[in-house]
């Protein structure tokens, strides 16, 4: 994201600290202490390991350290042991793993935890959503680093360095897996043409352990194979795709698999042809079972009927639950809906025992502020995470549903939406690189907690720029009063204050439909299906505000297990931040806190944001310690998140006000935005479709 | 103003008070009671009298009135005498006023002061900026009520009807004369169809005692006559000149005179041909005299030399004293500059011993938020009437040097530029009409309180309209407590809140360009004359910032008599709220207050936006005491003030921080918007001209 910025500033900004632009995101060159290596065997991916640890060792200079590719049956697929300075592992991948692993210990100041160090997933995938033609669907940093318009097959040493550093990002943070386009999917991606062109993408990324995936229409046979049906149980579809799939693996030899989003949102699938998701997911998973590839199937899928939106999937997929092959992965979103700032976790997680779920995140600001907002999304994804189903008993939580503690699965995953583009810094925002950042090492370790997280990346994003000396790291100082421990803060509450000024309560899915940035709870054109508009999911009227999923409603709560299902089911045990998810309530509703449901929906609009106006003087004060560039563009972005901040509370609060009837409390700060010119200025319509 | 709002808006409101549009002023509507009146004599102006009597009467049922007309040497001009049910005069116009006195007390619960009262001014004038196609120059209340580009001769009834609630409103608040036409006057207005037109206007304010005037230009003779030369010395001119008079007042025989911007940004004038402006003024005299006819002289001239522009006007006419006939009066605007939120007063009033001064002042918003801030001007017209200049030794206030109390004047007068134009409502903010009464109250009572005539505009305005009962008057209840007192309280402090988030610390003339609304310190594009550039105002650099009028300055100081001249002159007696008026300072220079410069500039912005948040807070609570659309409306004004008033503060502070390059105190609010954005979008350039 380039910003301009008008003659003056240069001269002023000129004075400020040298700049940095962020492509190096959390990989930003040392300088390096000498260090001896010492490893037996070779391959690419050691050469890589090997290297990482000359350009960028901070450990005792001098000190020698080993490289040891040994069977270990206490060490799992990409795992590795760590002690003093001896990397083992039992494939050349564990070691770099292992690698990243130290020379992060050795930058952050943090200790080795030592011991065995394994993922908590298998695959540990972001998912691209990226178009043929070099489009994004909901990405806010430009274009696609892997497709394009111009020349689209032609491959140039800058796409193949951007690849390679897009790799080498990936493998320091434990990433293995990448789905190179968008789950709605053109069929043109499975021709020769993209095909070689991925095969190119795939031998880049090889060195550094991340395997490409791609994004199948269902429909493929039809539109490539010139087919009159896509019916998985007929003998020719299968054919082809198993032929298809043969050919991939001709080119690409370790491909990992299909990602498919299918009769979902007018995608074609299985159910075109009467058929179930199961049916449509084993076909797939039958063709690419020969060569060890998976097939991650999404649970994302909702009609047109009358059922409430948030129990379609779990409707749909339970009655399949044992009946998928084993190469086979559910792919569920963290919540019922999709990707709203905060939602409680699907019904899905532990409730299908016989079948492999993995977790989609969405690391892509899709809801929450696009490239504007400085949102850390780890807190979000840890919530859902700890979130404790019940399924087996208490402490079920997410983590252990999905990961291989509590369900023997063949194969466990984990999916992340992408957040990058060709900007210059990836990201759009330097800070939504702590998203990408945060979900790889979740990914690997689903114990982590954000703190730790943010306190890493912010000292291998920031440290050593500014006045304090570069080299050996000290956390003891200033930099650590003034900035780390003020920034980390802003990063670990960004989140609550982005539900506060957006969505708090339990509200939802209330954005505007025209690109789901800011304010919408009004839009509902005549026609449209009501799944897709605003007030089908707050339900305001003069009566009260919130969707009725109780037994009493639509009976959501049903799907979740017990203690959880009464818990929710019960207004007052009902946790408030799911209040109006769960609830429809009276706009008198008497809170906890001793406030009408209307004035605490005020107040925490309101504190949304204030917190915003507080992260802008946590930035301004920390200006003294990162370099002017960086300085500058978070701060614009600060300023632009602080204004739709002040529309969201403006228009919510001013659209709910004509149901509820009643004032804005008096000590708040008043509007300063009119409805009618919000509603008029929000002209350009989207179609509300989200993935 | 028209405020569109979206249907579900207008159900909304439809629920609230019932609708008022603000077109009968401070003069709605009441439910009379009886009244007797006894008049002897008769007159148009009696008739109205008789007539208000009875549309309004609010004393003692059944009372007796009696009006009567007695010569009176304690009565002057337009005064009355007032004891209990006597209204006595010299004139009917007194006559009116009188009841006018008397019914404004009735409705307010003021006590008349009883026996005489006599105006500080003999004309109090109102001067329309309005140009014959009915466009208004620095209007922005909708076109001219009096011109118009269609049609432009024909008189309808509706002009009438407005002519006439016009007259009747001006003479409501004791003013007694209108300019019918802007001072960068057309030579057209001179023309048959244009003085036949003011004929018809002329007799609809007649009978309310209102005198209409127009602006001349000066090379009338030329444009007009079809002379090569409008030299004042020319007998060809002098003659044309005595025959336009003579034929203006066959046309109107009671036309009160000429209003003239001469040798004046642009407009020809007696400098054109080596004359003085005492030529000029005088010549146009001797052609009124005959006929009783006055010349209003304007005093604002400058010219694009390296002189302090604020000490043009005094060098200019200081050596012309005493050299100007009785029938002229030099019309000298408030401050030295052009109608600042804050100036100090012009250091002509009360230096020019042996000529008639009057001052004017700007009704119309130009430098004060248009139509869109509320501002009370009220305030800023009473600092400057109650300024000593010390002439006469203390206590020759600019009031006392100006109504006659000090120098023998033959003629006294005061004029305001009006901010009337077709709105519904006249001003196009309600709260701008408060400054049309104000200046009427203040004309005719030089010494009456803001407070007062604040408390006065929002009975006659706001009383009666919601729940409290109407008919009589009582301010004892909830109205007084929740509405008054709040909302005096806010018309008090407005202004000052718009000094300080447009220009505090006496700094001036920063304003956009384009259309003097909004910021623009930065605005000096090449080649155009230095004084009309901000820069050429506040002087910022890295040094500091302010314009030095001291000694060691422009020497601006000494054009003001001891001991102002010293006070002004030394930083530390120089009042602070001139400050930067005076004295260009280092951003470190220690304030009262201990503050540097900076911070003290900063703090003041930041006031100035949460003065403007208090009052949407006032506003909004007033709500249950307010028609709908009203209150509605003037929400929306409020709204869009504090979005622009964040604008001011933004702007200046992040333009001002490039030269002080010191932090904004991290106490106050961030900005929101980028300086280049700001510069950016404001795209359109005005020419900086005022009048």
């Amino acid at each position: 994201m380039k910003v301009i910025i008008s003659s003056f500033f240069f001269l002023f900004t000129s004075l400020l600290l040298h700049a940095q632009n962020g492509h190096q995101l959390w990989l930003r060159d040392k300088k390096a202490l000498p260090v001896h290596v010492i490893c037996k065997q070779n391959s690419p991916t050691l050469t890589i390991a090997r290297q990482e640890l000359h350009d960028s060792w901070q450990g005792a200079p001098g000190a020698t350290i080993s490289l040891i590719i040994k069977k270990d049956r206490a060490v799992k697929v990409d795992g590795f042991k760590l002690n003093e300075n001896v990397i083992q592992a039992n494939t050349d991948k564990g070691i770099l793993y292992g690698v990243y692993e130290l020379l992060r210990n050795q930058q952050t100041g943090g200790k080795p935890k030592g011991g065995v160090d394994n993922p908590s997933y298998q695959f540990r995938i972001l998912d691209h959503w990226d178009n043929p033609d070099g489009s994004i669907e909901r990405g806010y940093a430009g274009n696609s680093i892997f497709w394009r318009k111009q020349d689209p097959f032609t491959v140039t040493d800058e796409d193949k360095k951007l690849w390679q550093e897009y790799a080498r990002a990936n493998a320091s943070i434990g990433i293995n897996g990448s789905v190179l386009n968008n789950v709605n999917a053109s069929p043109m991606i499975l021709t020769p043409d993209y095909l070689n062109r991925a095969k190119v993408i795939a031998s880049l990324l090889r060195p550094y352990g991340v395997k490409i995936y791609l994004s199948v229409n269902f429909a493929s046979p039809v539109s490539l194979g010139g087919f009159k049906t896509a019916d998985p149980l007929d003998p020719a579809v299968m054919a082809w795709w198993k032929n298809k799939v043969k050919e991939i693996y001709s080119i690409i030899p370790d491909f990992g698999g299909f990602l498919v989003k299918a009769s979902s949102e007018g995608q074609p699938g299985p159910q075109n042809y009467g058929r179930t998701h199961a049916d449509g997911a084993n076909m797939l998973a039958d063709a690419l079972n020969p060569f060890g590839g998976l097939v991650m199937w999404r649970a994302f899928v909702y009609s047109a009927n009358n059922e409430d939106r948030a129990k379609q999937a779990y409707d749909e997929f339970m009655p399949l639950d044992g009946k998928f092959r084993d190469n086979v992965i559910i792919q569920v979103k963290n919540g019922p809906i999709d990707f709203q700032a905060r939602e409680p976790f699907s019904p899905l997680f532990g409730a299908m025992k016989k079948t492999s779920v993995m977790p989609e995140f969405q690391v892509t600001q899709e809801y929450l502020g696009h490239a504007v907002y400085v949102v850390f999304l780890s807190t979000m994804w840890e919530e859902c995470l700890q979130s404790d189903t019940y399924q087996q008993g208490k402490g079920s939580i997410v983590a252990r549903c999905t990961d291989g503690s509590i369900f023997p699965q063949k194969n466990t995953a984990i999916a992340g939406v992408s957040n990058i583009g060709l900007d210059t810094n990836w990201c759009g925002n330097h800070f939504a690189q702590a998203n990408w950042y945060a979900f790889g090492r979740l990914a690997w370790n689903d114990t982590l907690k954000s703190g730790q997280i943010a306190d890493e990346w912010i000292k291998l994003t920031f440290y050593g720029d500014s006045s304090q000396k570069s080299g050996e790291a000290d956390y003891t100082g200033d930099w650590t009063k003034n900035f780390l421990v003020p920034v980390k803060q802003m990063m670990i509450d960004s989140r609550e204050a982005a539900v506060n000024f957006m969505t708090p309560l339990g509200l939802h899915h209330i954005m505007s439909a025209n690109g789901h940035y800011g304010p919408g709870p009004w839009w509902a054109p005549k026609g449209i299906r009501p799944d897709w508009t605003p007030p089908y999911y707050h339900q305001a009227s003069t009566n009260g505000i919130g969707f009725d999923r109780t037994k009493k409603g639509s009976d959501a709560i049903s799907q979740y297990h017990e203690p959880l299902s009464s818990e929710f089911n019960n207004v007052a045990t009902c946790p408030e931040k799911f209040l109006l998810w769960f609830h429809h309530l009276p706009w008198d509703y008497k809170m906890k806190d001793g406030r009408t449901l209307w004035d605490d929906l005020c107040y925490r609009y309101d504190t949304g944001v204030n917190q915003v106006r507080e992260f802008q003087k946590i930035w301004d004060k920390a200006g003294p310690f990162v370099d002017s560039t960086r300085f500058m563009e978070v701060q614009r972005k600060l300023r632009e998140q602080e204004i739709n901040a002040v529309l969201w509370k403006d228009a919510c609060l001013l659209y709910f006000q004509q149901f509820s009837r009643m004032p804005i409390p008096y000590d708040i700060e008043r509007p300063v935005n009119n409805l009618d010119d919000i509603i008029k200025n929000d002209t350009r319509r989207g179609d509300g479709r989200s993935h």
